[in-house]
């Protein structure tokens, strides 16, 4: 493969992303590819002080647009400094949360007009797009479960209400429907070796069709 | 007057923008207006984290796309939380920069194109504009003088370019001439007199207009 590609895996708080970031890293290394693991927001140095600035939970006056603004930011900084040439490249970078996240949590949950997240969205990014958006699909109480048993405590976007993150659930569903050619739904309720098999089958077959 | 206003105090570092504003608040408070001084990047504890990120010298790497977005993110947290309350409650509100200094330094200066810089600054204003804009005019290279004899450090945007700042000046002087209603240029390589009495006057005819 020449040129890199970005897979982004997404979903709501404690669907599994971090730990499904995990095996497919560990798979994809074991066929000497390079993987970059990334985050947002974060992912540069920039990024994760707006990280810090964003999801303090000590700062519960932070408006919803401001919210949108630096999530945005984050992602431009990102998409320049690390994504972008790490993908000219020819790494396989693997992000945990991206787009996906900004329209699920900033429209269906926030309630702030689509086509204002995504003019945002794309001043930030200047038409660039993931090439795969895997989005682990689980009631977000259960996946609110799952973050408690880490025994962390919570920041900011986790100490959203059960309603926010329902309409984030449906956000994430809504938009895979919209775009079949780059998101894939896994059920992420079911155990993690039966996510994990569904995941990597998926990344192989976008890595076969990338060449 | 029943409702506050916004005056912004705009213009080139070392411009003056500071001492005029200790000069019109002095004098405001005088005639017992209830006065808010207040600055961009910043105003609000969520914007101060966002100054700090912004206008660190040490991270050269900021991209100018997140530099747009991290200022108008600011703005956004300051108008909602810091500047429409205080107008409401029939204050005058004083700021040290605001849109025009966004469109100098970001469209002017950087090169973004104007009707992106516009629509992430209306984005975040919702429609909001203030009722009057001094612009501080100097050549950039006397205005960095004053800024160096002050004997402290330079932020990120002190340490622009001369053509840099160039362009950001003729980039205000260009807004003053596209909104004559809402802009006044003072001349501030006159005195510090002169420059405090001109525009004394023009707040005076503001605060009269508005009643
Ligand atoms: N399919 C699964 N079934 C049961 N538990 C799981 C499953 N996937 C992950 N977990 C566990 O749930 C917890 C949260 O998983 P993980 O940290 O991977 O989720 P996450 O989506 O990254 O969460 P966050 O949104 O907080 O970053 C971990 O303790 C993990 O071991
Ligand atoms: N008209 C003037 N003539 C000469 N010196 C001036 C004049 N106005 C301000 N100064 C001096 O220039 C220096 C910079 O002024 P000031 O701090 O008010 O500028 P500023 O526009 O707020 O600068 P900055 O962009 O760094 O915030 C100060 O030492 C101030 O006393
Ligand atoms: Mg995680
Ligand atoms: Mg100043």
């Amino acid at each position: 493969m020449a040129k890199g590609c970005l897979i982004v895996c997404d979903g709501n708080n404690g669907a599994g992303k971090s730990s499904v970031i995990r095996t497919i890293t560990e798979h994809l290394e074991s066929q000497h590819h390079q993987v970059v693991v990334t985050r947002e927001p974060g992912g540069t140095r920039i990024g994760e002080k707006i990280r810090e600035v964003v999801l303090d939970p000590e700062t519960p006056e932070l408006c919803d647009t401001t919210e949108l603004l630096l999530f945005a930011a984050a992602r431009a900084q990102h998409l320049k400094e690390k994504i972008i040439p790490a993908i000219d490249a020819g790494k396989v970078v693997i992000c945990d949360r991206f787009t996906p996240a900004t329209i699920a949590f900033q429209h269906y949950g926030r309630g702030i007009a689509l086509d204002l997240v995504q003019s945002i969205n794309s001043f930030a990014l200047e038409g660039f797009v993931p090439d795969l958006n895997i989005i682990l699909d689980v009631d977000p109480e259960v996946g609110m479960r799952r973050v408690a048993s880490r025994g962390e405590g919570l920041d900011r976007m986790e100490m959203q209400k059960r309603e926010f993150l329902a309409r984030a659930r449906d956000g994430f569903l809504r938009q895979a429907e919209e775009s079949p050619d780059t998101f894939v739904v896994i059920d992420a309720s079911q155990s993690f070796e039966a996510v994990s098999s569904q995941v990597l089958s998926v990344v192989d077959a976008l890595l076969a069709k990338l060449g």
